[in-house]
């Protein structure tokens, strides 16, 4: 035996896969349906510019329409038309792509482009809501005899004249019956709000009233006439010149994306020839606190045809927060995502998104400080994330990144933040020591003690600053990172400066048995020192490693290991205090515990440890102790 | 023009699309070829034991294997086999599905069925990742010729007689440039993990070593020999009879599903002929806190083949919790989403499912109460989360609901629980209130209060519990549900008892006016009442209404209009403890306020509401007042 031969399909079993399987949400009908209607469109214009037809082109408008009664739904375009040839062609061949053949045969002529281009399959969608589809054309050919097809959703089909009088094709789907939500107003208008709401060509469904002006000065009547509702927008704000629009056009732009959500800080428009197609306008928006709600935000079109808002793996990930439109056909649709994240067209997209950002950061910041302060708030969490994820990004952020102070309420750049606070948070080893707080409410106490010492404390409060931090460490030079509670105040920059003690050696000793007593808890250590008598008797810290470690670990990094660790504080009892003489000096040894005890809920309070039974406690003993 | 005629399907044209579109991930070509294999495999079983097929079955594994060198991957199987005729049938023919035909063929004599079958498709995934594939195969029957078929990917084929000496298929890909992961062994061997566990037929990939002893007695010698490695378990603990099964072998089984998870609580076998067929196992585990860890952990198999872990709208939300394995053919894959919802068989198995959870809680809860409590904790989450979401499950959960008193550390049923307390805690109205605490820790100071009242406090401190709480209250008769600090605790239970005050009403004025002026806070509104010295001399409370909707708000419920509404609390005074007195004779006005203000401090203390700069001046007059 010896033979060749082609592979067949068996268009009888592959056909009710096409029909099921291609398309995973049914709705994409009628998207495919206006594509191939835009296509034929653009296929007659191009045709009347080459002087190749000579007819006149018309209203091209493109018609929806449904009809409940007879449960029918139509698409009508005003195109090219088919001959009943070019029925047999395109449509009863499937996956035979006249437009490709259009395109080829025309693009010398520079002509061809902004043709989208699937005629074949995308047809065929219209099966899996109809049982029936019919269609009706007359081509734009002299003389065409007019051609009707029709198919009742098996492989065979009826071909015969027809009596369509105008050029164009209507194609008319027999809903069936778990479709019949096809057939209602509001569905069919979501659709196409959802799909068709910026394609270049007036798409008509339904009908809006008008008010006009008839006659003139008095004699003047208003009258309403209903007309044609056009639905769509032909010509999107990303399809023009930036040079020819407005702020308030980007503004109306971005409320007609998201109706209900506030101005955009700013906004990007993106415009890519080469090496790859693309145009845009990437708006930044407001943040709230809340991660999640903003996400999926940005809206993928190829050719003004809305294909998804689920851009993950096409724009950075720390830049998906952003709002807006990016159009480019150069972005493969409908494959799997690890095959999308190799594409080196995305991943040129996606470098050049980021660097397009970074710019317009950069231009931001130097052309009105003021004003990029003022959307700091907003924009910082994801200049963190981006300096983070992206070496390119950091490099140009690190110039415009901010911190705040808290005291001063004033922002810096993180060279001027070095330099202003060099003179005196630099310690013995000439590391200048940037103090910071995650919760200026909660941390307080430990930011006034910090403030009375002349410290300066920056606020890093987002839920990303606990890596940024880290990542802030490693890259800046000569400089660690502190938390304002990481260590009593005298020691969080060492200078290398004893105080003198008021307490004996003796008196410091009997001072820690008091405490160690009072407290009884093996996860405080427990050490007297020689503090300024203004500070608090009694402070609770956790060393800057240690606390990282943990803050790590509950937002999913860190070791393994160190979950199994206990909590570790140090208290710090000050002896240059007058309660540390009060203690030694009380009638009791129930009295002085019952003060040292006191002092340590204090301090309890101060790091918001003070909870449940002990908070119950220390209440009535406040209460208690005030009544006397 | 008349004409009838047929669709076509361009075979050049499709056959890119079937390649590149038909599976988003390219590892299944591998699970597919092996399902064709298997399948071939059951044939030939099937029809030895029909007793059409006379020839010795013989060893029936099928192997899988790499040729690094030459890039190729080779699935083996000693199956049935195909004639030359047989592979132009069902080969050459895309989507002529063989096993449809064979089932048609042999369904009247009871076999067929356990034939995956979807011969066709399937194969032609082979081109995903591979630029040429062979067949080389020799059929089961008599004196058959070897065939021997090559596709270099384009839609020609050559087919030649071959050089197979065994019956059955060999499957060569000779991979291309972008799937060279296909010939790495620790890739395939991830794929066939994942995906053919739990085939019927042993499948061997590799070699292990193995220790044997040689000789008898003092004479036996260790030997180590090699052998092919079978990857799966051809009868998984799911297919087997429920009657025949230990704890232990469940357990196991487990343990091969998660590795490194902890025990489960319990499981459940599923077993259904009819109306649909499911079998099954799922697996209750401990819950940890997080909840998204969790999800995703069941397996979707169809008849033993690995399918997906995503089974969002297969199972009821609320026990997307549950771990396990469910094996369908009857759940249509690859489809939308909405149609997997509106699917009835899937709904079918929706409700089976719910209704043998439920049956076996209440099994668990008759047969050993005290395990069950031991296991509330874990599984108390998800009956609450079905109890709102499935009136079924709640008319059956009802029974098994548990509420945890605080102080009694102990358990009851909701009816139990409201026979408990109703003699203590029923309202003038004849309500019986449920007292409830969302954080002992942080409503220490108000349990306390309750429980000096002789009240009840149950615990109910999980993400689910402030909406559950709304559902009791529905269901539940004549019962109201309190936070401990919904109001100060005389009145948390109206019981219509007044008590005698301390102070005149003009004294009550003057104190209350001495509290307004020290807070001035206009979201407090300040009242002065009757209330046992005992309790706290201040006491902060919000209405329970109003801290509900507060907290629904923030778990995405509620009424938008409730957005914008400051917190309002009650501060109650206690006329009758002492504290009150001492204010009220206190030398200045200045030291009136001050003492107001101290415990002004201590009652948002036990709210955990004295934060930032308040509770640093806080702890500052605290140190000074006892250093006095």
């Amino acid at each position: 035996m010896q033979e060749k031969g082609s592979i067949s399909i068996h268009s009888e079993n592959i056909f009710p896969i096409i029909k099921k399987f291609l398309y995973s949400d049914h709705e994409v009908f009628l998207r495919e349906l206006v594509s191939n209607a835009v296509d034929a469109t653009q296929k007659i214009k191009s045709l009347g510019t080459l002087g190749e037809y000579d007819g006149d082109l018309g209203d091209l408008s493109i018609e929806i329409k449904i009809d409940k009664k007879k449960k029918t739904l139509h698409v009508i375009d005003k195109g090219i038309g088919m001959t009943g040839e070019e029925i047999k062609k395109y449509i009863n061949q499937i996956a035979f792509s006249g437009a490709t053949e259009f395109v080829e045969k025309y693009k010398e002529k520079g002509e061809g482009s902004g043709i989208i281009g699937h005629f074949g399959l995308g047809f065929y969608s219209a099966f899996m809501v109809a049982d029936k589809v019919e269609i009706k054309s007359l081509s734009r050919e002299k003389d065409a005899t007019p051609a009707h097809w029709v198919c009742d959703g098996s492989t065979e089909f009826e071909l015969t004249d027809g009596d369509k009088k105008e050029r164009g094709s209507e194609i008319i789907l027999h809903i069936n019956k778990d479709s019949e939500e096809f057939l209602e107003e509001h569905r069919v208008n979501e659709i196409l709000t959802k799909y068709c709401k910026f394609l270049p060509v007036p798409i008509i469904f339904g009908e809006e009233e008008e008010t006009i002006k008839e006659g003139e000065g008095d004699d003047a009547k208003e009258k309403k006439i209903t007309k044609p509702k056009v639905i769509n927008n032909t010509t999107p704000l990303w399809t023009k010149a930036p040079a020819d629009l407005s702020d308030e056009e980007y503004k109306n732009f971005y409320k007609e994306l998201y109706p209900f959500s506030e101005e955009p800080l700013f906004w990007i428009h993106l415009n890519v020839d080469y090496p790859f197609n693309l145009t845009g306008i990437l708006y930044f928006p407001k943040i709230k606190n809340d991660f999640d709600i903003q996400k999926n935000k940005i809206q993928l079109y190829s050719r003004q045809v809305f294909i998804t808002d689920e851009v993950k793996d096409v724009v950075p990930e720390f830049l998906m927060l952003m709002h807006g439109v990016i159009d480019s056909p150069d972005i493969p649709l409908n494959v799997s995502r690890s095959y999308l994240q190799s594409d080196s067209n995305v991943k040129k997209i996606n470098n050049h998104i980021t660097k397009k950002v970074a710019d317009k950061l950069a231009e931001l910041y130097k052309n009105d400080r003021k004003s990029f302060e003022e959307k700091w708030e907003s924009i910082g969490l994801f200049v963190k994330y981006g300096m983070m994820s992206d070496d390119k990004f950091y490099d140009k952020a690190k110039k415009f990144c901010l911190l705040k102070s808290i005291e001063q309420d004033k922002y810096f750049t993180l060279d001027e933040y070095k330099e202003s606070i060099a003179g005196n948070q630099t310690d013995k080893d000439g590391n200048v020591n940037i103090l910071y707080a995650t919760n200026p409410d909660k941390q307080d106490a430990y930011i006034t003690s910090a403030q009375k010492k002349g410290y300066d404390v920056v606020i890093l409060d987002s839920p990303i600053d606990s890596h940024f931090i880290n990542q802030l460490e490693q890259k800046l030079e000569k400089t660690n990172m502190k938390r304002v509670d990481a260590d009593i105040v005298d020691k969080l920059i060492d200078k290398d400066e004893k105080a003198e003690s008021v307490l004996s050696d003796d008196e410091k000793e009997k001072l820690k048995k008091v405490f160690e007593e009072a407290i009884n808890n093996s996860s405080m250590t427990v050490a007297v020192e020689a503090l300024s008598p203004d500070e608090l008797p009694v402070s609770l810290t956790m060393p800057e490693f240690m606390r990282r470690m943990k803050d790590m670990q509950q937002t999913g990094g860190g070791m393994p290991f160190m979950g199994g660790m206990p909590d570790q504080y140090n208290l710090t009892i000050n002896a240059n205090h007058k309660m540390a003489s009060k203690i030694l000096k009380a009638g009791s040894e129930e009295e002085q515990k019952n003060i040292a005890k006191q002092n340590y809920d204090l301090a309890l309070l101060s790091q918001n440890m003070l909870n449940g039974k002990d908070l119950t406690n220390f209440i009535s003993r406040s209460v208690e102790m005030m009544e006397k």
